[in-house]
């Protein structure tokens, strides 16, 4: 995934560089830098958005950022297989023998579950608590999705509030002909900047947000319900069964290729 | 939270100010304020809201600028904390004693929930009342970010009927070319008056009541689901596994060191 | 609530006169009445709609214009002091003893379900009649609604089209340079108009009858809550308890007051 | 609903003529035809929408115009007369008397449910059955809806295509100023074009089957929810209670006034 | 469908040239080609999804094309019927006698669920594992049309940015009033190019995707629910009736009058 966001990031960059280049020549380039419509548009999107959220969230919401360049550790079939192992081990060596087996996980969310079966929660509460956890770190997803969102929204609003300040300045003194050419170039450099922010930025980053959220919630759930099974002492071939239906026909294939003819576990 | 819309609100001004003046330098400052301007787009905007409600639902709208300022006091964890000592409370001098307790909280919500309970309100009963009243405040909060939603969409659509009208009248007298930029430029001042409504105000009003009404359901959440615990006499250690994963894990970490080791209560 | 929204359309009248005024002189006013502008923007708009429509629905969809000059009885304390009493009558004097009291009851739907109660109608069939007859209520209130909001979405698009009638023609006898200005004048005259349509009349009334509806919706809510509690043979300070969570704090407030002390009926 | 549909439509075709000669004068309706630029418009967005669906939905959705065009025969009253007098035969003469009287409905949904009734199908299955019918029937509404909501949002897309390109060779051959405002004028053709399929026919359209798809799926409700009452042997004045809930409060009065004093059947 | 979807995107660009060639001659063609503007627009957007997805939904995404233009073999009566000759077998020679008939089924959902009914899976079970699976097609499905949606939104955004470049460069060298045309129009290539590839490309291929998952998603459900009848034994007339209720009135005729008279099987 870093690949991805990275990539398409800086390659958004190149090809905005080279569409001045091919356009204006280099002599253009220092056209599209204004220091005063920079701070108007990112300043006022930024400033709107502080407005909006507590000083907590608008500081996730930034942070938030560096998710998108994090490789997230997200694959559904190491998942099912540790679960799967997790339920033999309680099969052959009861529920307790799985404590131990918790401390080398690295999910924290699955470790949880774990334990509270380990602690003979009841299973009704097992569920409650994880689904509980689930919806709180899907909301705290969603905060930071919003962020980008608005920050992405304001963006071309402040764009355009930066290009009606500069166009009512150039009306007011339009005794110079030539000078309106290149005046209302910089009234438009907002409005640029706004759409640089919103379509560079903002929104692939929501995008990508969202796309982790959604990846991050479905191996939860599986994680809820192979956490479930084990506690209600299943055989580990049906959660098998039931687990590889979250599988793409692709993974399936490689996961039946891998576990062909011998029983899992 | 204070702070952050404060803060955001009077930056955005000292952003907008500054793009006028290093747009069109300090004698550009009086081209921005046009007192017929704002009587426009601010009149008509409001006008059309206090014909959307009811007059006590608009002066309840106004009003709720207020709340963006205050910094509301939801702590989640010292709600948690809270609960978790009622019900141990509960638990070793019976439901009854709970009553001098309600006394000293703070919360209306939660006191109410108290005294259902001490008065052996059916367990329904009380699920019943405390979602009504949930959902009664939430109904009042909706309607109040309804309100800067419905102004936040007036403004831009009055300062476009007000840059219409300019438009139309600078254009039957155009025989003046000299008048036509300033012309066009005062029209223009009602569309970037639109815009700020919207973008300055309307929208960070709306988006931080939400923020807050949000997490204001979450934290009366918490308090039905540990209401309903206490009434069902459960272990105040399950109530605390079950309230904690409302927590994010930075909180539950520094709820981990501050509880480690000791049983709470 | 009458008070508010004719002071709002009335105001915005005031509002957009003097705009035109302040920026174009007393003289400027014949500028902005055009009949064949009046004739394509709220023609058009109205033609779609009609079609949009059956006749009936397009004619009760005209006529909800009243609805928005009327002052709804929608009082919450007066209703669920209402039931309460009705309450007490069923429990001292049986439920036979509610028919002589409903001929008494304004409210249809309240008469309606207590004469139902009277005539031992199952509760689950008392349920489902009063759902309906709401259901039913609310998709007839939801229908003038989509009226006003579709006419409000037709009437910029009309106000676009006859611009752009305008624009076709003065742009094909451009050799009179004199003739533009005012030709460019008359053609954005559909558009402002359009645009008034819309945020003048349309989302005002669409708005009003939204509130109108869901206020309404939440007291019939309250009565169906209330008549199965009377026919269940609820204590009258049960419901009361119940009923009182709709209240706001303020409303709250009031009737405590009214009744401290002493039990209601 | 035939003449509202029909004379909505030819009325904006008038008040659209009629917006021409004011404003251009009879010499001007030439000016509106543009055989390329409907090609363009109208081609396009058909062709994109026919890539948009299969060939068989497309059709469909052309053809579903004659639809709006055709006042459906969806009377509430009748449809619950007929009901009442369904379940009056039942009650009288037994389940299987239905049959003979099945085959006299017009109805297809109701004579269906009629003979699942007296084949004896299990009420479970009854339900099934008539909800996955429904439901059918509402998804193939959906698509034709579907149809004129992607055509309404083509038209003005590739209105703005069209204009693209006027004004793309417009621009490139500007040497001629006295061709500039033609040029421009019949790239403003285009997007008229859109903006008139659009509003005058795709968005009335899709509202008129919208309405209509609800007013079935609610007739349709009725006859399930009688259905099943005739088919639990409920009294036929209780289902004539249950049904009354669904009509309007004028249908209502004419229907009380028509059956006051004496029973129903 | 196949015919559809290609027919529509090959009459689409015809149209567009077609549009091209009225407007301009065959010599304005040439003015239609800008590699910059391409690089720009198309490459701007893409890199934007590219940075959205990680890479592996991005490749999946662009794949998905082909999807568009492969005729699905959804046959609704053939689904059908293929369900009540299995329900045949099932009842005539034993739910083991399935296995055998499963390896001819092309169908891998409709296979997966037999070989689970042969198991002796449990009921619950079946139902559970085959709504994840069809949960986790339609949720790779959603993936890919998202991903059309997003480059559709993107297409509009890059072209604004590009036509932004274009007039800021323009703007800044307007000492030669003749570039000004040619200029300006270079600057709208990259709204057009933008314009087309969300009207022209992304829409319809998002739409055709979205009504094929639609598809999918309605036969996958028809056999889950004949799966489930099938394992709990139920009469193939009765099955019959049950899955007859989706078909379209049109496909119902042809298959009564096919299996008229005669009992299916």
């Amino acid at each position: 995934m870093d690949i991805a966001s990275i990539l398409g990031l800086i390659l958004c960059g190149v090809v905005f560089i080279f569409g001045i280049l091919t356009s204006g020549g280099v002599s253009a380039l220092g056209n599209f830098l204004d220091v005063p419509s920079i701070f108007i548009t990112f300043g006022g999107s930024l400033c709107c958005v502080l407005a909006s959220y507590s000083l907590q969230n608008f500081k996730e919401g930034l942070m938030s950022f560096r998710l998108v360049l994090k490789t997230p550790d997200n694959d559904t079939s190491v998942t099912i297989r540790k679960i799967i192992e997790l339920s033999n081990i309680a099969r052959k060596e009861g529920l307790l023998a799985l404590e131990e087996r918790a401390a080398d996980l690295d999910d924290e969310f699955l470790k949880k579950g774990i334990l509270l079966i380990v602690d003979g929660t009841d299973q009704e509460l097992v569920r409650a608590i994880m689904d509980t956890e689930l919806a709180s770190i899907e909301e705290r997803h969603k905060t930071k999705i919003g962020f980008w969102d608005a920050l992405g929204a304001m963006g071309p609003a402040w764009g355009m509030i930066g290009t009606l300040v500069g166009l009512v300045n150039m009306l007011n003194k339009m005794s110079d002909p030539s000078a309106v050419g290149p005046g209302m170039a910089t009234a438009l450099i907002t409005t640029l900047y706004g759409s640089l922010l919103a379509n560079w930025v903002c929104t692939p980053v929501a995008s990508k947000l969202r796309e982790s959220n959604a990846e991050e919630a479905r191996l939860k759930g599986i994680m809820i319900e192979g956490l479930l099974s084990i506690q209600a002492g299943e055989n580990p071939r049906v959660i098998e069964e039931k687990l590889k239906a979250f599988l793409s026909p692709k993974d399936r294939e490689s996961w039946d290729s891998e576990n062909g003819g011998e029983p899992v576990g």
